[in-house]
């Protein structure tokens, strides 16, 4: 695809040279048997960074997400989130098939969370209803535009958990976009959950690779939970070096992607098309009242070299990330507007 | 309880000695060699009754709404519902605890349902999202104030189901009351289901017993998801002869039922206190605007020899039923309104 | 199946009027709420009996298995029984399906166990293998022949799990045959189990019924575990009145019971298809060495009105109970030595 | 460990330089969306290396044997194995907990299987008893010293399942292992198993990655199981590439190590510890009635720079690998029979 200006995801990013140079140089050992050293340094850095006890290197944000989800809620108990969520969207019902998780879910969806409509899902213990054990939020929010949560409803979201006894989950995969945009310090965010999932195969360019973060006592539990899913790689080093990599030489950078999709964002906004604000690196578009519908769009701009993602019949999906660069983002700003315009 | 106006379920109903002479006649064998006679032709009139080709005998009305769920949505995939329905709040999370299915939930809930968000909610099938298999509905509406899902939206959704080759399931544990409510015939409420659950020991008065209705197909698989619940009883004749009792005795009269209900909701209509307009045998009482939260009343009115359910801080639930006569709602027509009275 | 002898199974008695007059009596409230005196009552008196804490009563002795596995093995962690165990062939699976509990088992099957076998199968904790968190045994054993486990046997698997730190259940659904045919007190077996299940619906004969034994914090979480599987009943005084009946009337006489499968075992002897020696009311028919198989032996006894259970290709079994009296007795024992002499 | 010899398993091996450079030169792409040319590569020459239609890269054995279990049997229904077999040993009870799979064992537990025994364990489908779906064999048989199974073996178990109706899964994790021991095509062992899971981060030396080998309308399914259970990568190809590599380079090499494990057998063969006849890269030590125990082993040979595997209190393991040269065999056959003398 490497003719296509590619603005499908941010999980098409290929390793740089510098990445894999890093990689061929990792010391690595037998991880099942905790021998793994890139590994362990890039646990240990990861927890410190979002001021957490430990972490732990799982092959997808799918698998990170799900180990911490059977981490505090026990089966034929109670998960809430929202109904675009990731976890009950694209991890293929493993809340429910894997961990026996029960969901509820609110809407509307995105990062615009009303505390009030969570705390009036959350049902108590006791042997008559599903009791509520966690609450998960996804920040940025894939299916939400790559909307940031504020804050300020996070801190409210964290009241109400601890008012009600349950937990607060962070689906982070794009947590550093948020970090970036919204200039809170990761640690801050860290402060605000029990657990937190934070990838690096997406944005920030690594070719697999995901962590857990909570205490450590989870994690010793979240090691288990990871071998059951069949997660327990063993020289996983030469992954964590890229992961490494990444996090030294592409967090800040993100701003960079944030400022293209502002690009594609404006190239459009005079069709209508563009939904809500375009925070980071994600421009959501609405094709509701648009004469071309999402398979339109992406095939006519396929045709001309710029790969669209389709999220329903009338939704599609623009993503920046390390592999546009700013000659893919003048031939997308020129190529997009030019459908809408026919 | 014998002393206390009982109005916090229609669930507490006791057989009348009538129903125990027809239990105490029954000729019964061993149902898991379907040999029980009485149990097979309940199961065959049931059946006939919604029109449908199979029916099966389940302990619970969990049981059998559970048991639908599992004929039609596999492990991983999706069943949608609304955030109240009995399906995801009273059955102990047993359809992802036990049927690894996946449930995302719309509101707002109850009765009023708007067949176009449920559609919004439905995905399609393929490798990258949770495909939705099913959508269940609850008629009437337990949390919902008893409220009755109108014929025109339940062939909203049929349409919209058969659109997007999904199945649509009825937790009818009170669809009899529906029946009577609006005049919809049974068979009709029957041909727009996939599978639907109906219940003989709440307002019908049996002590126990549900079936599930559905297709001969489905109900050949469901003996064997029937078996691995732990629902496979022997002598369940004697059951079943409650349950016939029940449907020949019993339906009719659940119209004044709905009367006492209509009463209870006048006289405590000056408080503001009545959600919505009762249809059926349930008065939901709304506190968020009262003095008297809904601890505090159920405490004063068991004071006064009448027993009211706590659905939340705020919520409560009077149900009228077999066991609830004309001098039990005299008495709980003088004692109600004079608690929010002081 | 008046007209027929039926040996397939004790499962197949139907309540005596005496049985179904204590039902017909029994006062009843709605056991989910706790409120079913006659449930209460046979509770208490079960557990009393076995000298535990506590006891739940379940439609299905499936469904006391099941939650007792649950109660005592977490998901993803294991449970050894013989490879004929009903909890792991007649249970439809549901310790995996439903627990997720895992199963290793031990051959050769029956009541005859080598302590030194099952303690060679028991793994420890820790992260890289399956734990090993119950044994489980059952009581006589049913497809071993209705053979009694030695109290000698049960002491050693006893000493064993202490020393391991893992539980031991007893699948006692014929419990009371082994009390009577050894004479070991019930509160002697009940010391020895975690948990217990008990049955009151195969050799007692009541129509439904069973329980679980165990301590009181076990039973208080096996309540919510009863609700998810769908066995929280209501007015379920109704066959707990049957149960108490047979624990009342129907213990002792087993011994009758035991005393015509001795008839039978002795009438079959000279054809060498008895496997083993008869303790209780099962015979099993070993036709490995017959030149009639299972199949062609219930044909020809159901055309002589003898119906016999068939187990595998070449496997059979007879099985005495309270609807076989002597008159039914003699004609097997006329039949069914004639099938084999032709 | 880099100073010590580390026999403890073949999973403890590094890359070497020539496999770190194919996998920093690697193509790759998202393979989530299919687009990865190296793994795409490495599924179809693996497939057709069996004889297979298709293959599916896998984070790690245990995901692999787990899909196919799961394509295999359905929640519920039953797979049997030996009591030693990894899928029910190492691989934290996934069966049961993630694909609700029922199991039962055999034993005496290695590669000397009786087939008539593995006949006699499975039951038919219906209703009354779990159904037997699929029979696991493991080849070669980790906890059964490296063991291989005869060709002939294998040969009647795809007899007995044909004849029976059920599938065969081959865990080949070291299937390689066994085709240079016996001289057994690929192809030829490809052809008697409806799935196979072979690895290529043991014996192979490559340091992450498994695959799943079965038909095409079996690897479509499980693309969605690998997603559900959270083995959905992206850029894989970067160890597809080691994979490759390790194909191409490290199978016939396995010879050596075969050898290099007959002469650790040799050597402790004086102390009448080494169980059975070691044939490929195992030697099981069974210290049953030796005066040194497994952890006593483990801490002499250690304190002499030799690493050995605990397998249980008298069980320990020595395994050679491509990290394990001539030089540190010489030192192994020098340090162990030493602490044997003693």
């Amino acid at each position: 695809m490497a003719e296509f200006v590619d603005l499908r995801s941010d999980t098409v990013t290929r390793p740089s040279p510098a990445m894999r140079a890093a990689m061929a140089d990792a010391v690595v050992g037998d991880d099942v048997y905790g021998e793994d050293p890139t590994i362990n340094e890039l646990e240990a850095s990861v927890a410190a960074m979002f001021g957490h006890e430990a972490a732990l290197f799982a092959p997808t944000g799918s698998m990170a997400n799900q180990i911490a989800i059977q981490l505090v809620v026990p089966p034929g108990e109670e998960l809430i989130c929202d109904a675009d969520a990731h976890v009950v969207t694209y991890e293929m019902g493993a809340a429910a098939a894997i961990g026996g998780v029960s969901t509820r879910t609110w809407g509307p969806v995105g990062a615009d969370i009303d505390p009030d409509v969570v705390v009036d899902m959350i049902r108590p213990s006791g042997g008559y209803v599903v009791p509520t054990r966690a609450i998960a939020v996804e920040q940025t929010h894939n299916r939400g535009g790559g909307g940031v949560i504020p804050l300020s409803t996070l801190e409210s979201l964290r009241a109400a958990a601890d008012a009600a006894g349950v937990a607060l989950h962070c689906d982070g995969a794009r947590i550093w976009h948020a970090h970036v945009a919204d200039g809170v310090p990761l640690r801050t965010y860290g402060a605000l959950f029990d657990t937190l999932s934070v990838c690096l195969s997406k944005g920030l360019g690594a070719p697999v690779g995901s962590l857990v973060v909570s205490s450590a006592a989870n994690i010793d539990r979240a090691r288990v939970l990871r071998k059951r899913m069949g997660g327990g790689m063993r020289q996983a080093g030469v992954l964590a070096a890229a992961g490494a990599y990444a996090l030294t030489h592409n967090v800040d950078r993100l701003a960079e992607d944030h400022a293209k999709a502002a690009r594609l964002a404006e190239a459009l906004a005079p069709f209508g098309v563009v939904a809500g604000t375009v925070r980071t690196n994600i421009v959501p578009l609405d094709l509701r009242k648009s004469p071309i519908d999402a398979d339109a769009l992406a095939a006519a701009a396929r045709e001309r070299g710029v790969l669209v993602s389709v999220l329903g019949r009338r939704l599609a999906r623009l993503v920046t990330h390390l592999d546009v660069d700013d000659a893919a983002i003048d031939r997308a700003v020129e190529v997009l507007p030019a459908i809408f315009r026919n």
